[in-house]
């Protein structure tokens, strides 16, 4: 168990901007990193809280956030025309190709929150998830556009949410480090010391 | 205007944490820190949040979080036993000493800090605040109890906190730096980071 865990919604521009940086954050510590889709929405219910975009005030600040996030990553950052949305296809699909190309996991979801926050393509949209599969590399597109759409996969990826629940998921994006929690992609810096101090 | 304004409730613990290294940052950058007490339940109702304790879930985040916080400052941090709080009192009594002695604020505030987090102190009460700024030396304890309990200093705490509502001050701490906000404890390193690199 010498990951770390980053559990996100792909509906959420702060677990893209922590895509960014997570993958050369795990190297340094000679980590790797698991991605974790859920449904955020789900994780709400826990909480009472509601998405960023539609919480007054708070939800401007984070749109001035995340132009700043962008610029400072020096990425050209555009929130979609429709957001938030329901992320089920996309996480179905990467939890899909978990099972038959780990090694494809990084680079299609960091192809996913590429299409929605830049190029601003609708990623609910099951022709638009093949396609992404299929540009990084999947081997079976027909396997995977059967699997997303069938039953186990549902179950598999709502199971895959409430877990995320269950161990304290309450938001976007969250990371966990030998049961370690950290909330936020404002928690990055800490989480860096942590790993670098082994603790604390 | 080469200040940080730090807006906190003295009732929030990251404020408190906050607390603990915002001086040494401002120094770092050449800059002064300017408090500025507020009532974040009134914040609150702008948003619809609610207090991090009232919270399920990420309420235990956060008591999970400022313990950790607490071993990396090497403080012996305690939530207290009364809280949240409405911290009405000591945010008008600092609101006077900026008046008559500027350079008391920051003794201040720190030892109504230390009061509530360390020594699980009950800062909502008079005496306990007129006690704290005698200690680090009021000169006139009898007027600031006047003061405290009078309509003008009432209006005063309170249409500060609407100035901070106004300018989207929504959580605590919150922090401006020439109008740039930067929201929560967290946000640290990205101040710094801001003001290293004069913005970007």
């Amino acid at each position: 168990m010498n990951d770390i865990e980053f559990w996100f919604d792909f509906s959420s521009p702060y677990a893209y901007f922590a895509s960014l940086d997570i993958e050369a954050l795990a190297v340094k510590h000679g980590r790797t990193v698991t991605w974790r889709p859920l449904l955020l929405g789900r994780a709400f219910q826990a909480t009472g809280m509601q998405s960023l975009s539609r919480t007054p005030v708070r939800g401007d600040y984070a749109r001035h956030d995340w132009a700043r996030l962008a610029r400072r990553a020096a990425v050209p950052f555009c929130l979609p025309d429709v957001h938030p949305i329901i992320s089920t296809m996309p996480s179905r699909a990467l939890l899909w190709i978990e099972d038959f190309q780990l090694e494809l996991v990084a680079p299609f979801a960091k192809a996913v929150f590429h299409a929605f926050y830049i190029e601003n393509r609708d990623v609910r949209e099951l022709t638009t998830v093949l396609s992404l599969a299929e540009n990084v590399g999947v081997r079976s597109v027909w396997d995977l556009e059967l699997a997303v759409t069938s039953g186990a996969l549902k179950d598999r990826f709502r199971q895959h949410t409430e877990d995320g629940v269950r161990r304290g998921v309450f938001g976007s994006p969250f990371f966990f480090v030998e049961g370690e929690p950290f909330w936020g992609h404002d928690r990055l810096p800490l989480l860096d010391e942590w790993l670098a101090r082994g603790g604390w």
